[in-house]
């Protein structure tokens, strides 16, 4: 048995936790495996006397994880910190500039610098690793890089965000409305006192970048994925959905189109038969399509400190054993730059929820409007009536551009009867 | 870019076919991928006559896969004969043997010879792998090698023979009989003319047994696999698992309990809403419970020719990128000798259907018997009346020690009433 791997951990929050709990409780497996001990000499975050219930006598505590990262004692740097900028970034850089691999769960730094991160670990024939940073311990990335690596991938879809799976589910199961769930979740540490990156997409978007990265051999590009979050779902729409046949789901899907790659996160409406259908509450789940290997799934945990311990440790056994594969599966020259189609050029169905008066003619008016832009009627479902007071309208669409879409809606909510925006929720068959 | 590495194709079935289509249509991104171009450079077969529909130009055609495997103008051997013995054996010997690194689907010859076939692998320093002898295209031999690598693993249990699966699927779909749909399986190509491996769980087995080789770090013990295929199920059986919320599914199960590894294949009622149950047709499905990651479930397609080139096509970019795990996870001196439990100490619910004359006392017997052997009845169903004539009557019990059920169901066999051997399927609530 060879010497060990030095590993120092910036950042002790619960997912740093998780992992000296895992390196420690099977740490003779892990030596197996590696075929060297795998040994955290030392840890830093932002306050030492805080109550971890952690055990860290034996370890040395660096206050600044710059000064870790930069430690020539540490073979090895975990970086659990969080953001795109500040001291997680710079522990990283610190890192990798010296020649020493990083494993992160850092989506947003990844999401935001990959290209030129993974360049600085190229030049430095050092690995960076964010299993972590997508889908919690499902091993989506490996699968993608490696498991997948004789097929052209033509899409990736997934459940990225436990938070809003959780809300979603739990506001099916028992018809309450968002705001509601949304507290409840907060107070059970489903989700952040600051809910905007989940609830709004953004954390989701971040991981569907890196997915669509190495999926397609493309350089990350987070700026051009198209975000929209859960917040305008209401109860409402989740009763139709039922009705429809479909569930509610915000999904991260990446596709490979003529014109370039499409990247989107928004709310679906996917059939109930669908497998990523029945993925419920905080488990995440990614299917990908490719070319050989037609339809693969992976559901798992999406979050939580010992499932994302799980993906920081694999990280960590590919590097101790010396397995070296690019950070996005391709020399970062070979990255294709990042072409990326406009969510104009979408082409999909759609679920339309309008709040009109109900008096004669409103149908009309709308129907007027998506007929004008070639859009064809699939279904329309008006239920109460209530003559002269606000209905609900629930209309859903053939195949459609979201261009003539988009200036259908425009129309639509200039109608006088038409009393609130229109509820757009597009239909995925998956 | 450097040199290409030189691949010799032994056995050009459905699976040979599709891995030269795969190298064809992918080449140039597996040549990004790995650095270095994949070239196939001679293939072998039985018949070199027989029309495939494939372009063999400028490659060497070998009619000795022996030669092949011994070709100093090979890097790399695949081996897709088929078999635990004979020439399958003697190729993928003869290329380690001279420190060629092998690629295999074999299932039966790592089933039978894993263990020596790692040992000869690792005295020379080349690969032996086999993503695609487990579950088609679905990487679980990685996943639970490397992705799961920081986990201790407590069970795997999969749907890994899709040709089952298409059986039972087809049969709770149509209400039809096994012989009945086997034939048509067979007609489709679904099921081979001598289906025994198959339906009778040997397949699965093999499979089985290279699962928990790797989940547990142990040699591969595939003589101590309880096996039992799907022959006895019958449409009755099917018609009330759902009655009783429950999908019958052909399942591989492996388990770290008390006492050593539990490994099993045979059919098991599951709950409906189980994810497994929801598997259905071709598609094969493995569940891992890991002490980190919890429950992972991968999915995917078990058979064909493209989803099985995509594995074979993922273990050879591996060994072009030169990424070094050994077979099984650990060195072979590493691997824990095999401790199975026996099937007696088997802990479960049993669904239990008996063929009996409808007369009164009959059900009394059958109860006496179970009770004898402190087995409690959990739910009974006699649902036709027919005096005097065979009736089917079922029971399902609460947890209970095979070794006693098997007791007791030899008592129950022996009653005069009752008029044919019972059938017995477990229960699993995953």
């Amino acid at each position: 048995m060879t010497s060990p791997l030095r590993i120092g951990v910036a950042g002790l929050g619960t997912v740093g936790g998780g992992l000296l709990r895992l390196l420690r409780q099977n740490e003779e497996s892990l030596a197996a495996r590696c075929g060297r001990p795998l040994q955290v000499v030392a840890v830093s975050a932002r306050d030492r006397s805080k109550a971890r219930g952690l055990d860290l006598s034996g370890l040395r505590w660096i206050d600044d994880a710059r000064a870790l990262a930069a430690d020539p004692e540490v073979d090895l740097v975990v970086e659990l910190i969080g953001g795109s900028e500040g001291v997680a970034r710079e522990v990283v850089e610190t890192a990798l500039r010296r020649g020493v691999p990083v494993v992160t769960a850092n989506k947003a730094l990844v999401a935001h610098h990959g290209p030129a991160l993974a360049r600085m670990a190229e030049e430095a024939g050092a690995a960076l690793a964010f299993e972590a940073a997508v889908a919690g311990g499902i091993p989506i990335i490996k699968t993608l890089r490696e498991g997948l690596a004789g097929n052209s991938v033509k899409r990736v879809a997934g459940i990225l965000n436990g938070t809003c799976n959780y809300i979603l589910s739990t506001m099916r199961q028992t018809g309450r409305e968002f705001a509601d769930v949304l507290g409840e979740a907060q107070r059970l540490g489903y989700a952040e006192a600051d809910p905007a990156f989940d609830v709004d997409g953004v954390d989701a978007a971040h991981k569907l970048a890196l997915l669509a990265a190495i999926a397609f051999g493309r350089q990350v590009d987070f700026a051009a994925v198209h975000v929209e979050g859960i917040r305008a779902i209401s109860a409402t729409d989740i009763a139709y959905a039922e009705e429809l046949g479909y569930r509610i789901k915000l999904l991260g899907i990446a596709e490979r189109q003529e014109g370039g790659i499409s990247q989107r996160v928004h709310p679906c409406m996917i059939p109930a038969a669908a497998p990523l259908a029945h993925v419920d509450g905080v488990f995440n789940a990614v299917e990908v399509e490719g070319d050989f290997v037609g339809r693969l799934t992976l559901e798992g945990r999406g979050a939580g400190a010992e499932p994302t311990a799980s993906a920081v440790a694999a990280d960590i056994v590919d590097i101790a054993r010396d397995l070296r594969v690019p950070t996005f599966g391709l020399p970062v020259a070979g990255l294709a730059p990042a072409a990326t189609r406009p969510m104009d050029s979408h082409v999909g169905c759609y679920y339309l929820r309008l709040m009109v008066v109900d008096r004669p003619g409103v149908i009309a008016d709308v129907a007027a409007a998506l007929r004008d832009q070639d859009i064809s009627l699939e279904a329309m479902i008006q239920r109460g009536r209530d003559p002269g007071e606000a209905v609900p309208v629930v209309l859903t669409t053939h195949e459609t551009r979201e261009a003539q879409m988009r200036r259908a809606l425009a129309r639509i909510g200039e109608l006088e009867s038409c009393l609130e925006p229109p509820q757009v929720i597009r239909i995925e068959t998956l």
